[in-house]
């Protein structure tokens, strides 16, 4: 190891103590005769002073930010300093010297657009805000499996390379697959249920395609999936789970991330069960009352979400019973009104973070409904044959990773979430 | 919820107590006029009693196995009963009627060959065994993440779809990316190390993909990697990481899967720290002196790893200090003998499990390495331009999950762990 600590272990209690510490150069200063390294690693940023008569003095001259080095030092209690302490430098090693100019700056004092940062990815995920982005996802990602782990759910890793398509045609990638078309999975659906059907509680957290025409701050042509399915369950059961789910994502990112949320003055919203439900006929009666025009069978869009986020008072609100028109084919409908269907969406103020429902279990129901859409159920054999060997009902949901992290940290496109983005234009880096 | 309670919570202290319970029913017996049905969920298998005057009699006798039922019933403490429990049925609701025959066995009585296993994969995924195999991949994977977490490591998620090869062009599956030509990545191993050299310390569990044309039981198209990067650290450093992970998962297995190992019939390897480790140039002599014809340069495979693994007469162990030229461009060559590397491979027996090294991280270095295997440096640029920006010193593994399954289950192929494998003649399920 090229260090015996990190930054942030440093505190007054190791006053007098020899360590080494290694990371990047945030900013270097010369100040009276003196020359000052602001040195950044994982876990914060501290503060080398470096006096003039020094090997490590010789060494820093020629020093660019964001160059790597470690650095063997006394620490020394400072009230002034960041964590209340100083590196004085004995040795600095240089281990990577930076170009210089940077083509963004890392330190956060010149802003950069959103098109220079994805080009200059590496330097823009060193900025701090990033780093503090990457931990508050860290923690949601760990606080969303924990919950599952709790309730009896088992993580499952279902193949991205599919025959047919999930849901109908459009938006698929196409693989070459030894010959034979093939394509990248739109979501883990159709295994994910196979699966609730085997060992009833499933979850997985991985990528999915689009091949997303549209360029909007909310969709991505790779994006990360978080995929739940549940046997002997419905659409009630699931919105519980989601609520149990959400408090405690809040929870731990508020008490593993405050730092960090300071960091990009973010603050996170109050999530309390129950979350708010309001079904699909009464949100087009409220919009309708409130001179919008839109009529029963239409889709919500964000003009309309936004309206509704008014009315409703609500960061976190539940749209549930969609028309089944409106919603694939194994979704199931509600018997008492079969026009409506047992299926919900979690919208954050006008975003919409979840999507989910009971399933259907027939056979014969699942063949009528891909009829129903245009679908051929011949395509679907795959899939459908496993409904003559005992599925269980069961009911699921399926929320997107990147737009959950805009309601963790307050950022504003999906794109600065993903750290490699993948859009119609941007194959590389 | 259609039930009250899993299996495994009924316990005699429930006797006399109403609850609902609901599964598949696992098999059915007639005996001196009662029925009894083992109905299974996730968590077990218990038995229900039915007797003949019952509204459950005579839905039980249309019941097939494999169909779901949900079961109203009474708790009653019963010691020749599994769990100590029976529930005496009162009502039952058929969910789904399964067709009979099945194609395949689910109660284990009628052995499948594993071509018919995976074709009838929903089936068989119901088999108490693979089930014990899912809940022990569930704890590997935890043991894993837990062991990284409590090292500082973050979760990463890095782009599945890449415009170029990251190691030289084979075995790669072509995308079609909105019309222009792309890749499905092989390893984040690229991504990973841009990473370490912004965040330090880093994981990634998600698919990789290989267009293997072998058709072997540790080669699948599709598998899912874990993936580990770690900066300021070299390929000791990262030896001692996977010796922890190793134990850790080792112990989580044993104290959470006892039951599901007991069921597999399976024993765990011994693993304590340190691991053995051998480095490459004394392998192969070791192989010379008992008349293993190979040479220094030459790979060692498996019938030479089965003789290794009988003469060091350890499960696990490390071989080291790869020849420079057998290993990936960005491994680094050791300062003392530059016709080795900094490597590693971790095998298990006779099976490789992971693959390590210290990383190259200055640019002329890359630039020469990948020239010196006949690829452009043009190529990756994307790549290599960072390292014009303070890339630190860094080291990391990667590690196949289905492979590393073998090992706690004493499965023998790859195919077995894979939910759904792909492979060259497998698409589908």
């Amino acid at each position: 190891m090229l260090k015996t600590h990190f930054i942030s272990d440093l505190t007054p209690t190791l006053d007098g103590k020899e360590v080494i510490v290694a990371g990047w150069v945030h900013l270097i200063r010369d100040l009276g005769g003196k020359k000052f390294i602001l040195l950044r690693d994982k876990s914060g940023i501290g503060q080398v002073v470096i006096d003039r008569n020094s090997q490590a003095f010789q060494v820093a001259k020629d020093l660019t930010q964001e160059s790597t080095i470690s650095v063997k030092g006394v620490v020394k209690a400072d009230k002034r300093a960041p964590n209340g302490v100083e590196i004085h430098a004995l040795e600095i090693r240089t281990l990577s010297v930076a170009k210089a100019p940077l083509p963004l700056d890392v330190s956060g004092k010149v802003k950069a657009d959103i098109e220079t940062r994805l080009k200059e990815r590496l330097l823009d995920l060193r900025r701090p805000e990033m780093q503090a982005v990457l931990r508050i996802q860290n923690s949601v990602v760990k606080a969303f499996r924990e919950t599952l782990y709790s309730k009896g759910f088992i993580e499952i890793f279902t193949p991205k390379i599919i025959a047919t398509a999930t849901e109908g045609g459009a938006q698929l990638f196409p693989v070459i697959y030894f010959g034979k078309e093939a394509f990248l999975a739109q979501s883990p659906q159709l295994y994910k249920e196979l699966l609730a059907g085997a060992v009833e509680r499933v979850f997985e957290i991985a990528p999915a395609w689009r091949a997303e025409e549209s360029d909007t701050p909310y969709h991505l042509a790779e994006f990360v999936s978080m995929d739940v399915e549940m046997a002997f369950a419905d659409y009630m059961d699931v919105m519980h789970l989601i609520e149990d789910i959400f408090v405690n994502m809040v929870e731990y990112v508020k008490k593993n991330n405050e730092e960090d949320l300071k960091l990009l003055n973010h603050e996170l919203p109050k999530v309390s069960k129950p979350i708010k439900k309001i079904t699909y006929k009464d949100a087009i009666e409220l919009l309708q009352s409130k001179n919008v025009n839109i009529k029963f069978g239409d889709d919500i869009s964000t003009p309309e979400l936004r309206t509704l986020n008014k009315e409703l008072g609500e960061d976190l609100y539940f749209i549930i019973e969609w028309p089944a028109s409106a919603r694939p084919f194994y979704t199931k409908r509600k018997d008492s009104d079969p026009n409506l269907s047992e299926s919900f969406d979690l919208i954050f103020r006008w975003l919409e973070l979840v999507s989910g429902s009971t399933r259907n279990y027939k056979r014969e129901v699942l063949e009528e409904e891909l009829k129903a859409r245009g679908l051929n159920p011949v395509n679907f054999e795959y899939f459908l044959k496993w409904f003559d060997y005992g599925m269980p009902p069961h009911a699921g949901f399926g929320m997107g990773l990147q737009r959950l992290m805009l309601m963790f940290t307050g950022l504003q496109s999906v794109k600065e979430i993903s750290l490699f983005p993948r859009d119609k234009k941007r194959l590389v880096p």
